[in-house]
Order: structure tokens, then sequence, then C-alpha cells
């Protein structure tokens, strides 16, 4: 019998995780404060940040220790299974080896945790009693309450209030591992009673959410903030993935040709394929391919610009791949690939050529979601559905070229609490839409008067 | 760093299945023809079951081969690992080792496909070209679609239509798998027709759709029916998980002193027990405890005689625990635990005091996962819970003891899919019920006219 799942022992769990930033051809362009246009310093992130994460934020250590509390707590899911897709790639008839890493098995059913476990704990032995944060469809807040309930912190979640109202399921997750999830817009904070004064039956929104769960952090000093993707610490936190991947394929002698994870935030793209960018920067040729939805193109049709992370504009300004953010993506199910913008890291990395994007439509990505499901057996989330739609182009094109191309990607989470977006795929309810240039030249308008990167201009 | 999970390699996958027949200290009762009072034989069973799966259901060899092709399947989420519950034990301050196997890391997210895979396989060799069967809540009827798409044979599930509608999810993982499945009492078939001829507004039962998923497979020559649990060679194929447990425990220098399970129609309770059961048979002290929920105390207010599987009286007569084939249990969220009988393996081996049943009221076992969901991070499966609050209660037990004991329980699944469950009981909707004797003994007057078993008079 073929070995399916390449299983790493506990006690070969990664001690460190990787840095990026140091081994990066071009340094990181700063976060700039929006008022003065200055690089922000810790003492403005101070106020929503524990220190120990805003050190690591702008760390030049190539590697930092993992502490015994999160291993500990990593264990409990960690390492986790990578598996070869014999099934999939008989399917395709592809000469393609095809291997994907299972970051489903976490209890919260993705690879957020990799990141809250970290956060929440050095929020803990920074004295935090108390943590605020934003969701949309809710993977990121069910995965910082599950970690929240490990280590005795509360944890409060601001949910889109559609969302809320849709998605039951994921708040009865936050609920039942002792965090509190509102509706947002609420009326908890002054940015909520605003929007609401100005729209009672506001939607709520990823920026209004945002603007709440900071709110709460700044006004009460044993409460920080927490966010899910984007930052340099959370790309960082995921590199726990790519690490195993590593130790994984060493054990069965092979190396990745193409590595895949789907892009939204950056981070389960990040996880698994920042420390196979070192390899790269050191002369492994490797085609490194984030996947974004055609309906919300930031790697393929935005440019790499400063904007705010959120719509409200309350934060830092960022150098990233944007569409502005005002940018509204139509309404597709995989949620997590809905924002405007892309982790800084992701974005100069592309701008240097060492990972490329790929836009795919969302019935491909379904289509793809089906043939795994009917295959390997297991059902995706609809975000992760993206970067199995790509590993099938690219076995289908090894099929072509005649090539043994090793491909590996991430399968950052399972799908069984999203199987509304599944019916409406199979019921034929899914359209792809183009998207006209002019709407996102429109988004992009709000942007023109920022700061531009030192870097890379046009 | 303790080591949380202990993982099995793959090339340690039991290669066989126990089958606890020949070791049982009585000879199991046949199976009765309703008709005549007379043993059942193959012959009566060809129309729905194909002949692999008959010879199995009354083997005396104490192992059976495991066809390559079943354990290939098996791969894809088997060695399952087990976890030793560090943090619930702490959490309980309690000198027990608690060790739960974690059966919900397969796609389907149960230890259902343990069977199913096997069943299907039969029938694939046997050339059955379409699969009937019933669910209630979803989960067999999801793990069986789940199985037929990895060996490409049509599935068809007949779901009792009060759950078909309450609970859509399970019904579209079961699409997304190409199964179809349709609300019971259904128009396909006469049972389904004359039961709606009767009451269009019939909300349907597990009774109902087992006649039409009988019926369905009597009528087509290519068509056979599969059941998920109760059957001898059910709890056969499930034995995988307790071999492996054996294996595992070997691994860390552990054995059992207390063993649990849930206990429905007993499949995930037989896998888990029946390997130590033979160890028990051969002098080891063990208590093996069967949980059922107290209102449908099956194992521990019902008695050991001949029952109809169903409701509607069409199945050969089985001898075990039952409460009556008309006995209709409260509306409580483990709904795989909601049936009248009890596998005749377990029944028998009860009577034989080789195992024992308690039985949990429905609160504690919520209480039971919240804990668990906020010590070992994992949400259960509301069937699950049961084990959980009987791992407790024994947890505590040897607390009070000072007793150094170490119980071992099956954690048959997630509650990923049951959230609703969660809700009803985090807002304090649910609630106790007692259970009258006459209630009890009212059901059990249907079956006063029924054949006594040989063995075990009262």
């Amino acid at each position: 019998m073929q070995t399916r799942k390449i299983v790493l022992p506990e006690s070969e769990l990664p001690r460190q995780w990787y840095n990026v930033m140091p081994d990066m051809p071009t340094p990181m362009e700063p976060p700039l404060h929006p008022g003065t246009g200055q690089p922000v310093g810790p003492e403005d992130l101070l106020p929503i940040f524990p220190m120990p994460l805003i050190e690591q934020e702008v760390s030049q250590d190539s590697y930092i220790d993992i502490p015994d509390e999160v291993l500990e707590k990593y264990l409990i899911w960690r390492p986790t299974p990578l598996y070869r897709a014999y099934t999939l790639e008989k399917f395709l008839q592809t000469p393609a080896r095809i291997y994907y890493k299972n970051e489903g098995v976490s209890p919260a059913g993705s690879h957020k945790p990799n990141t809250a476990i970290a956060q929440v704990y050095y929020n803990k032995i920074s004295g935090t009693k108390r943590i605020t944060t934003e969701t949309g469809a809710g993977q990121w807040g069910s995965a910082l309450c599950f970690c929240c309930s490990l280590f005795g912190i509360e944890a409060k979640v601001y949910m889109v209030k559609v969302s809320f109202h849709q998605k039951p399921y994921r708040r009865i997750m936050m609920e039942t591992w002792g965090g509190q999830c509102v509706a947002s817009p609420s009326t908890e904070t002054q940015a909520g009673r605003s929007i609401l004064a100005q729209n009672p039956e506001s939607p709520g929104s990823l920026g209004i959410a945002i603007s709440e769960a900071v709110e709460a952090a700044v006004l009460d000093k044993d409460t920080k903030y927490s966010l899910g993707s984007v930052l340099n610490h959370v790309m960082m936190h995921q590199t726990i993935n790519g690490l195993e991947c590593q130790k994984q394929l060493a054990m069965v002698g092979d190396y990745p040709d193409v590595i895949i994870g789907c892009a939204g935030g950056g981070s389960n793209f990040a996880g698994i394929c920042l420390p196979f960018v070192r390899d790269k920067i050191n002369g492994k040729d490797i085609d490194i391919i984030g996947v974004e939805p055609t309906s919300c193109p930031t790697m393929t049709r935005g440019p790499f610009a400063y904007d705010f992370g959120d719509t409200v504009q309350m934060t830092p300004l960022l150098p990233m791949h944007t569409l502005g953010h005002n940018f509204i993506p139509e309404g597709i199910h995989a949620g997590g690939l809905r924002y405007h913008g892309m982790a800084p890291i992701i974005s100069q990395l592309l701008m240097s050529n060492l990972i490329r994007a790929e836009a795919v439509p969302q019935l491909e990505t379904f289509k793809a979601g089906i043939t795994f499901a009917r295959t390997e057996g297991f059902i995706s989330a609809p975000e992760t559905n993206h970067a199995i739609a790509m590993a099938i182009r690219e076995a289908l094109k090894a099929k072509e070229e005649g090539k043994e191309k090793v491909i590996l990607f991430n399968w950052s989470g399972h799908g069984l609490v999203d199987m509304a977006a599944y019916e409406a795929y199979l019921s034929g309810k899914l359209e792809d839409h183009a998207l006209a240039d002019e709407e996102i030249q429109r988004a992009l308008r709000d942007i023109a008067s920022l700061p531009k990167p030192k870097q890379y201009r046009a």
C-alpha cells in the first residue's frame, strides 16, 4: 500500500518560527501614520498590541523561538498531516505528484489558530485580560475564541452583522468556547453607534467591525486588539506550517516544483510558502503561486501602494497590493478572500518576483472542490477551493507537458460550516461576474492622494 | 513537553477486523423470520445484502482479513490519533489518566465510515450498482455517500423528513459527495406513498425511512440496502478502532481500567470495546461502559427480547435490549442515540456481564461537552458528549478514591454540523425530562407476543 499521510512525529514539531523579513531582497516599507506620513513607532501600537508582538512585527531575527506554552497548545492538532493526493492524481491522469497539507484538523477547522495561539499567549504574559477582534464569515473569530478559552482570556468578537445572522454556526462555536460575539455595528462603541445613527439598518462591514474592535481595545487598558492576517507577526506565526511541510517532504525524499495557497489577507499562503521562499532566495527553482478570486483581484489587478487596512481609515497606512479601502467585492462565498488589501510581506515578495499571483473565478473553484470531495474525500472551505482549482490547473499542465512535477498546496480548512455555499453551487445558483476595469479604477481613486512606497515606483 | 497525540504509523494499521462472536460465553441468538418464527437464513437476506456481508454476519472466524482496497481507503483518515486529555485531567484535578480516540478526523466527521467503506467495497465486488439506506440526523447517510463516491457507486438516502428540513447541512454534504437524498416519507416507494395517503403531513420516522430504503433495494436487482449499526458485521468493521487503541496504548505502556463509548445502535461503542472484551474474557479486569440517554434507556431499562428493528415491522426479529419498536423517545439532540433497540452483540455481552450500561441526562452531557471544548479544544457531537459525561464521572470518582485509573473513551465525532444543539443548551432552552416507568411499560406491551430468546430467560 502507498503511504497516503506523511505524519511528522510530535517530537519533530518545529521549535522556531521563520521570519522572512531579513532575507527579503528589499527592506520592508514601514507602515505610516496617516496624519503625519511618518513611520509608525512601537509606542503608536502599544494601546492595541502587547509589546512582544510589536517587537516581532519589526524583528530582523531570521528565527524566533516558539515558547513552550505555545508548543504545548500546538500539539492539540499539530503537526498536521501532509497528504499525497493519489486519488486526485489518478482522476486527473497527471504525471504530477500532488501533496496537500491538511490544516483542517484544528478544532476551529482551519489554519487560523496557528497565530491565534501565539497572539493569545503573548497577550496573556503581557497582562491582557480581554482581546477584541473583528470577524467576517467567522473563521478568525472562532479560532481566537478557541485559543482564548485555552489560556483563560476573555474574547470579544465584532462580527459583521449580515454574517452574524446568515452564519449562526460560527457564532455558536465562539460561544461554545466561552467567547462573546456581537453583531457589528453594535451599540457598544462610538463607532458602532455613529454608523447606526446614519443607517439603523446597516448590514455592517469588516471595516466597521475593525473600528469597533480597535476602539474597545484603545479605551480599556486591560484590553488589546488582535488581527488574524496581514501583519508581519501573523505571517511569521503561520510559518510553522511550511516548516512542517519541509520536514514531511524530506521524509519521502520529495521537494516541490510548485507551491500554491489561496490568499485573502495572505496568512495561509504565507504560512506554507515563506520557508520555501527562503530556499528560492538561496537558489532553488520553485514556482510559488498565491490564488485569489477574480472578483477580488488584489494582487493581479491592484497596484502596490500605501493604503488603509480598513474602510473607515483608522489603521496606519500599509504598503501593499490594494484595490482601495472602499472596494466592495462581489458577495462570493469565500468570505476570507474578500479583503481589499494584501499582507505587506506577500505584496513585497510579489514585487520582487519571488512569488506570483493568479485569479480564478468562483465556479471553477467549486467545481474543483467537488472533484476533490469525490476523490480525496474531504469537503473544503470555499477559500481552500481556490488553491485546489490552481493545483488542478497545474496538474493538467504537467500532463500536457508530460512533466513529473511536484505540486504542494495548502488545504487551509474544511467546509463543513459552509455547506450553504455548496448548495448554492450544486443547485446552479452561482454565477461568475466579470469585473470591469472602470470599477477597479474608481475604487483606486481613493488612494491617489496617499503617500507612495519608496521602492518599486512605477 | 508531554506527548499529546499517540499516532500510529500507517504501516501499523490493523490488517484484520476482530469478530467477537466465537469468543462470546453464549452463542448468538439467531435473528428470526417474523412470519415463521424460524431462524433467518442467508437466502432470506440476499435480496438486500451482498453475500460477503451475509457471511460475515454469521462468521465464526475470530479475525477476518481487511481487503487491500478497504485498507487503502481507510488510510484517508486512519489510523486516527489517540489523545491523552492532559488539559481535561488538570481541570478536573483527577489522578486518572484520560485517553480519547479521535474518530472525528474522518471526512464525514465520525466513526461511521469505518463500516461504510467496507460495506460499499463488498457491494462493489458483488456487482451492486446502487445502495439505499435511511438516515435520521444524517451522520450515517453522509458517511455512506462519502464512501460510495470513493468506489463509484450510486447512493440513495431516505432521510427522515423533519431532519431533512431542519438539518440541511448533512443533506448538502451527501449531495456534495454525489449522493441523492430524499425526504422520507417520499412518493418514490409504496411504503412512502401509503404513509402519505394516511397523513400527507407526516414528519417521517427512522422506521418509515428503513421501509422505503429496503423496498427500493428489494425491487431492483442491482440495488442493495445498507445499515449503519446494529448488525454483527457492522460491529466487526468498527473494531478497527479498538484494535488501533490497543496498539497505541501499548506505545505508551498503558492499559485501560475503564472503557467508555456512547451507544445508540451500538456500533461506535462496539468498535472501541470489543477487542478489549476479548482481553476481559481472557482474564483482564476492565470496566466497560456503554452510555445512553436517560430519555432512551434501551440497555438500562429495556429487557433483552426479540423485537423488530424497525417501527413498521419489516425486518427480521432481532434478539436485543429494546424499548419496543413503537417507543418514541424525547426529541433530544443526540439523534444517533434515539434508537429503540441495541445491537444483538452488545445486548448479549451485557447479559453476560462483560459490559455494563449507564444512562445520563441531556443537560449533563452538554455541560460535559462545553467543559471538553474549553479544555481539550474540540467541539463534540451531542452523541459523543454522553461518553465525555461518563468519562468525567469516572475521573471524579477516581479523584474521590485517590486512584490512578486509566480511562479510555471513544470521541466518536465532532459537532460542527450540530451547533444548533449547543445554541439551545447555551441559551437555556434544554430541559431534562423524567421518563415514567409506565411509558416504558406501555411501549413494551407491543413485544409481549413475540418469541423469546432461549438464553437469559428472566
